[in-house]
């Protein structure tokens, strides 16, 4: 377990990039933390006058970034299936494989998953998997920020055991369970995909996250074909299609939305349904890519997923929003199509939003969700001037230049070591479940 | 200075990757080095007996990657005019920054682009720049093995400094001059690229190249706007015009090719000119995104290159070769497009055949350009079966797992650590060079 939270604190920094506004950056900054929030945040230069500890940082700190889709227990299949689509990537490798995880499996994928995210920067995630108990209880040893959407699916053409009420039902169990627990976990609904559940289901699904309030999380739009086969059997879209089964009217977090076209995008924004950016994902699927310029002109609050690393493959906020960037720009054949601080907006305030999430930016009564990087690493130099640092974080920084990580107000990560997690447990015990699973 | 090289001395590795086979993975493998080249290389099992000195790694030992189009003295110009696309990019914000540099700049550029580079790999880089004698310089004091193909360009209509005569005069004058230098440095002929040429001087460098046998590296199709006006002008496609002015006789390395058409991938493949694959720097130019796929099954020679740090923005192989995959996935929408191990292929091996080096492979007689990776970073984790690690490598990997870097048998990193570079010093002349040049 991390050490405990000091009651209030400060840390002062040589450059500090608050996400909000845009590409603000205080040269040097301060941030006062109490308790699991921020107190303070701001230039060094009027700041209030401060006597408890003070922490000085050399390079640069941030908001803690936001996975907004995983399915991080999938270590134990990092790289499974490999050149497949993700139709017979799903139903060969891996459904096959979860079918047989235990609690333990996930505990300890989980672990693993955590540790790489944390060590990458990486503050709070959401996640949608099996054996959810198990999951949140790595997230929180680990000191991992958690939105656990518990997945739902029902494939009884497949043989497989899942069935969607009994999954819903342990879901809303959970949900009650958890609301008490610390203050790291929350528990919404992860309703697989359209063509994974029947229409009664995703409406079920979509009326009990209505009633609780609770994040919904679904797959939407991933591949061209699941797309023409939605249209050709109900002669819809996949967000008119969730629009008329009530989905819509819960808190949804669509994850990729690689098909969606103009008119749901107009839709997603005016119903107020984030998007799971996952550019890794998609493109080494061979799903292709999200437009990513057209949702953010539609208005549409976009969060940076890693999804799974069997399909990653490792879980690097780093490398998703230089890829956005870079695909986004591309694809546009145009340079000014997207700008470093709002790539660096998608990894952290808009991961926020999309989760709900009093974080991704540096303000009073924000989560205190911060990363520290040095910045004397050579792929930063130079730095001219303070509002070059987001394009540097996003054009040339990468994870091993995280140095501290702190959640709720808690150091995890220090000096690049992951605080809660005995990695070379980790490392054997995912080794030797992956060996077993893929047998 | 590098420390020096032992005669002969073996290594054995707990994965040795060959590049070549394709896909062939030594788990353990051994690597014996005399001198600046390999002696011998293969699996454990059946290695020839050997008592001279042996150094037990614990990771995985991959061929150096080769760089087969940079201009790394741009570390003083990183991320420079970001958002603008190469034509006012080049005319606005970097030729006027360029035609202002000294010898001593361009020393201290490449002295932190080669660290750059060792640090993460890189063994091999072509370089097209400017003040090539201070930049081999740079490259051998750090103990990074270079091609150097000094930039020729000629823009009267600019009003800047270059003339192609005396640029061809004195990349002719340093191939010459260099024939007696250590074994770390080619010298061919870089002409930049058809608009920035008149014909008559690329028909001479063309000839030059012929005649001395030298590698001509040159900037081509690169975006759709050059190409455009390309055809308008002369009603012929980019390498119809290169081969009509005797060109493609060299032997040429031609950098970017994205709006290259499929005959034209013919004719390179048939004429054995090699293509710089930089998706990085033209994903972020927002000039589009090269046809790898087409050009790999047009059996053209492919390496991937960082262009300058100012338009990617770092210098780092295992970031293209990742892209190279994704972009090529994405676009195609297919998984099976390209595999892992082509990919880290194209990063060593392909590489080498573009620079005409005997590198990019581990087998008897090739140079000893070696890399050394932890395999116990969770990223990796877990890899069951040999076979696996080059999709580690490609999907997983990133550069902060390099430990050790031998060029030509020498060690230039160690745990980390750039032997032959003081990184403090170069960081404060970058950065204080950079001030002045931007200022
Ligand atoms: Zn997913
Ligand atoms: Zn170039």
């Amino acid at each position: 377990m991390p050490p405990p939270v000091a009651a209030r604190w400060r840390l002062v920094a040589s450059y500090v990039v608050p996400i909000d506004p845009p590409g603000a950056v205080w040269a040097p900054g301060v941030v006062d933390v109490a308790g699991d929030r921020i107190a303070y945040a701001g230039p060094s230069e009027g700041a209030p006058a401060f006597d408890g500890p003070v922490r000085q940082l050399p390079g640069i700190v941030l908001p803690g970034m936001v996975n907004s889709h995983g399915h991080s227990p999938m270590t134990l299949l990092r790289g499974v299936g490999d050149g497949l689509r993700l139709e017979r990537w799903l139903a060969e490798a891996i459904w096959p494989r979860e079918a047989r995880l235990t609690p333990d499996d996930v505990y300890w994928g989980m672990t693993l998953g955590a540790a790489e995210l944390l060590r990458n920067g990486v503050t709070s995630t959401c996640e949608t998997y099996f054996h959810d108990r198990a999951l949140l209880d790595a997230a929180v040893d680990a000191g991992l920020r958690c939105v656990v959407t518990p997945g739902i699916l029902d494939l009884p053409a497949r043989g497989a055991r899942w069935r969607w009420q009994a999954m819903l039902e342990a879901a809303l169990g959970l949900v009650e369970e958890q609301q008490g627990r610390a203050g790291l976990v929350r528990v919404g609904l992860g309703p697989h995909a359209p063509y994974s559940l029947p229409d009664e289901a995703l409406a079920a699904v979509g009326r009990a996250a209505c009633e609780g309030d609770l994040l919904l999380s679904i797959h939407l739009a991933e591949t061209r074909r699941e797309v023409e086969a939605l249209r050709a059997e109900r002669g819809c879209s996949p967000v008119a299609h969730l629009a008329g089964l009530g989905v819509l009217d819960a808190p949804v977090l669509a994850a990729h939305g690689v098909w969606l076209e103009e008119a749901e995008l107009t839709t997603l924004a005016e119903r107020g349904v984030a998007v799971a950016h996952c550019p890794q994902s998609n493109a080494k699927l061979g799903s292709g890519c999200a437009p990513l310029a057209a949702l953010l002109r539609a208005g549409v609050t976009v969060g940076l997923g890693t999804d799974g690393p069997a399909s990653n493959d490792d879980l690097d906020l780093f490398e998703e929003l230089r890829l956005a960037g870079l695909l986004a720009r591309a694809l546009a054949e145009d340079p000014s199509v997207v700008e470093a601080p709002a790539l660096l907006s998608l990894a952290t305030l808009g991961g926020a939003r999309a989760l709900r999430l009093p974080a991704g930016r540096l303000a009073e009564g924000q989560l205190a969700d911060l990363v520290h990087l040095e910045a004397e690493d050579p792929r930063l130099v130079p730095i001219l001037r303070p509002e070059e640092v987001p394009a540097r974080l996003v054009w040339s920084a990468a994870s091993h230049l995280v140095r501290d990580v702190w959640v709720g107000g808690r150091q995890v990560v220090r000096d690049g070591e992951v605080l809660g997690v005995d990695l070379g447990r980790a490392r054997r015990e995912v080794q030797a479940r992956a060996e077993r699973l893929r047998g």
